[in-house]
Order: structure tokens, then C-alpha cells, then sequence
């Protein structure tokens, strides 16, 4: 296999299910509602500041990383109109166009989103008087996917742990699907180096697309800095599970060992420290 | 039923079918892939005066409204793209980076489109050494989709001879699902009524989108001027057999007559007089 099939093959796999249906994403994003809940302080502080420090500009573009279907799709960017909105009236300002960017990979399931539009963009003009055009942006957000300059606000929430790709030289974390307190330390190394690679380019590739004073909110698993131990998890207690249960379908003969030996989540969750050297070392925020 | 509700479900219903199946839109799109073809020239003159006119811009925004699903999709904008870039080597001019904005209904098959995306990019990086990047804009194009003044060029093909909506006042034209030479002169009347709005309603709000010294090229089925006679239909023969078919299923009981009585297409061919006095009673082109 060629390296161009094998990273589209990529492309392909890592992807939220589609649809409404019982296993979709749809129907299981709860958690992801919550998070986006507990962060909308944050997000309606910092576009009240990007519109403030913009000086009011009458059109403003929106991207919204890693957006999946479902019900949780439109959540942050109709807080993001919302928040503009209320501070343009609360200003005496007039309200800008807001172009309103879903971004995911090309596999997600943009057109269970996109037949909610009509419905959004009704609401969006009855509760704001305001213009709002919404595009999908199909591709990886650790590929470029808007033109240079052109973005006010960048929004993502719960997409950046996943990594671009599962990293090399992961040989020796047999039985794990991710770092445990089994794993080699060359798997905790080999799980971070990957995550500074693809964040840094994450970040370079950001600053060439967003505007002089625009912001940025990112939220995504991170784990406890109090814990030095590189092996602590504390929140992603669910690969564990997953390793173990996998382990039964071996140990049943279900699932061949080299298969499982082989599996190895594109996941990562770094600590405080760990992100603060990233964003330090790529120099661009 | 509500009339918001009414609207939507025309929405729903009038698409092309999606996927790549023996019966989607897809695999039964040879005219218009042929139409295109023919259109070219005139696509390549107009993409190049644009790039001339504006001064070679390092930033140009295409809009190809009505793009559907399928390999015809991806096709006028691949050579609006190949244009302005061999345009820019030949005048060693800076290519712009590209936004391709994909517009259909929000029910079309934007999935099947968006999975082609990295591919094509991929193809376009390798010819022309050039940035673009594609978007879904899901919406009608007779309501607003872009933001002032954003779009250089647009483009649509076999897409603006259907209407917003079933034309009014079509109870007469019974046993015909369009015009034909026993429809009474009400319904040409009708039909002719709701082009002029629609087309009109699409050249203003492409005028506030479109920016100064932008250009459009619209292809779509019209009527030969030399042919007087109001009921002359030289291209939509499919809709005579279309009627003649269902008649004979109401003749053997299996579609009922009040049925076959309300339908009617949502779809007109204007000839060239008709276009003209749409135009310039409009007035923004």
C-alpha cells in the first residue's frame, strides 16, 4: 500500500457514526454536550473580546473545528451569534454577516447537519435579526483549510486529543490500546512526541489562517498536572476498559493476540505543562 | 400544514437522487456533463477577464451553484482553477489562493461530493501548485448564501431552469405535468409569472454578493426565440412523455386522476426575450 491510500485509508476510519440511529454520535454526545456547557463562559468572553478589539467589523468568519452531526453541532456557534448579537445591541452597533465554517473530516456526516440549516438559519435571523451563512469544510484541521487571514474566530471542542495519525514504534505496548501502568515508557514517549508534532503544526497551521487579533477556544481532554506520573490517567479510564474487554475476545479466541497487539488509539491527552511547551516552542499564539 | 412547513418540505423533495447507485443522479448525468462541456469556452473567456479586470487578486471566492453529487460536481471548478493558474504563469502573477464553495439544496448528496475533496485537492495541488479549498453551502439559491460583496465569480449549470416553487393557478392544466399545446394560456401564464420572480429574486441577491467587476456565468435549458408560439417546447420533450406515462397509469387505475391533475414541475425555459426583459427590468446586471 502506497503512503498516500494509507493515510486517506486514515481519513476514512477515524470518523464520529453518522446519522440519528441508536449507535450514532448523535444519540451518544451527551458528555460532549456537558463540556460545552461547563465551557461557554470562556467562549462568550473571548468573542465579546475578539468584537471589541475587532472595533466592530461588519463581517466576522467563524470556524468550528471538529463539529461532528447531531444535536451538538450548532450549539457553539449559535452561542457565538447569540453573544455577538446581544453585544452589538447592547453597544448601539450595527450587527456583522457571520460566515459560519463546520469543519470535520470528509468522512463525518455533513448532511444529516446540513438539513437542520434551513431550521438554524430561521431561528438565527428571528431571535437576531442578523445574516448567518453556514458552510461545511471538509478536511483534517491538521491540514490547511482556509485562506490566509481570513478566520476572526476559531472554536473546537472535544476533537484536538485525537492525533493525526497512531504514532510510530509502538511495538512493545502489547495488550494496551493506549498508555496504562503496563506500558513501556518508549509508548508514553512515542504518544507525546506525536502530540507535539501534530499540536505545533495544528497551531502554525491556525495562525496562517486567523486574523490579526482574532481568538481562539479549544477545549479537549487533558489530564491532571498534580500527578507527575507520566502513566496516570485520570480521564481516559474507558481505553482501559477497552483493552480489557478486548483482551476476553482474545482470550475467548474471538480476536486474534497480533491483532490486538497491533491496536493503538490515536488519542492523547496531555497535561498543563506538556501544552504549555508546545504553544511556547511553536511561538505563534 | 403551516406555510413555513409547506416551504420545507418542497426543500426536501426537490433534489437530485444522491449516492452512486444505478438510479442516483450520478450515474445518469451525461448531458450535463455534456453541457458543460460545451459551456467551457465561454467559462475560460469569463474566468480570465475576471482575473484581468480584478488585477490578479491574491484571494478569489467561486461560488458553483446547484453542484449536485457525482463526477460532474467537481468539474467547472476544476477549470475555473486550471484557468486562473495557467493564466498567473503566463503573466507571472502570484496564483490566489482559491475558495470553492459548493452550493446545493441542504437534502442533496453532499457526503458522496465531500469524499472526492482530498483527492481533488490533492490533484489540484499537484497541476497548479495552488491552494484551494472546498466548502458546502447548503441552501436555495433563491435566498441569500454568501455575505456581501465576497464572491468574485460565480457559476451554475443546468441548475436555474427549476423553479423556487410550483407555480399558482395551475388547476386548469389538467393531465399535464407542464406547459404543452393543450394546456390552457393561464398556466403559460403562470409558469412565465413565476420565472420572472424567481429569476429576478436570483439576479439581486447575487448582486449584493458578487463583488465590483465580478462575473457569473449561468448555463440552463431555454427555448428557441425563432418559434413564436408560447406553447412550442423544443428541449422538453421528457415532460410530454412524462405526462403521457402517468395518464396511462391513471388509465389503468393505478394513479389516481385528481393526483396526475395537481402535479406540475416546478421548471421553466425561458427564451431569449423573456431572459432579456428579466434582466433588464431587474436592472443590477
Amino acid at each position: 500500500m502506497k503512503k498516500s491510500d494509507d493515510e486517506y485509508a486514515f481519513v476514512k476510519a477515524l470518523r464520529m457514526s453518522g446519522g440519528v440511529g441508536a449507535n450514532s454520535y448523535s444519540a451518544n454526545s451527551l458528555l460532549q454536550r456537558r463540556v460545552l456547557s461547563m465551557a461557554k463562559p470562556v467562549l462568550v468572553t473571548n468573542t465579546e473580546e475578539m468584537m471589541m478589539n475587532l472595533n466592530f467589523p461588519n463581517y466576522i468568519k467563524v470556524a468550528e473545528l471538529g463539529c461532528s452531526s447531531g444535536q451538538n453541532t450548532f450549539l457553539a456557534i449559535s452561542e457565538i451569534i447569540n453573544t455577538i448579537n446581544v453585544l452589538c445591541q447592547n453597544s448601539n452597533q450595527n450587527p456583522p454577516e457571520i460566515d459560519c465554517c463546520l469543519n470535520d473530516l470528509p468522512e463525518n456526516d455533513f448532511n444529516t447537519t446540513f438539513k437542520f440549516v434551513p431550521f438554524f438559519n430561521k431561528e438565527i435571523m428571528m431571535t437576531n435579526q442578523a445574516s448567518c451563512f453556514v458552510y461545511g469544510a471538509p478536511g483534517s484541521f491538521y491540514s490547511r483549510l482556509f485562506s490566509r487571514n481570513s478566520l476572526h474566530f476559531i472554536h473546537s471542542s472535544y476533537a484536538l486529543h485525537w492525533l493525526s495519525k497512531v504514532p510510530e514504534n509502538l511495538e512493545n505496548n502489547k495488550e494496551n490500546v493506549y498508555i496504562s501502568n503496563s506500558s513501556p515508557q518508549s509508548a508514553y514517549k512515542a504518544y507525546l512526541n506525536q502530540f507535539q508534532r501534530d499540536f505545533s503544526m495544528f497551531l502554525t497551521l491556525r495562525s496562517e489562517e486567523i486574523v490579526s487579533n482574532g481568538r481562539m477556544v479549544l477545549t479537549f481532554i487533558g489530564r491532571n498536572t498534580l500527578n507527575s506520573d507520566q502513566f496516570y490517567r485520570d480521564c481516559c479510564h474507558v481505553w482501559t476498559l477497552l483493552s480489557k474487554s478486548l483482551g476476553d475476545l482474545v482470550f475467548e479466541g474471538l480476536v486474534s493476540k497480533p491483532k490486538l497487539d497491533a491496536f493503538n488509539m490515536p488519542f492523547y491527552d496531555p497535561n498543563e505543562q506538556e501544552l504549555k511547551e508546545v504553544i511556547q516552542n511553536e511561538g505563534s499564539f
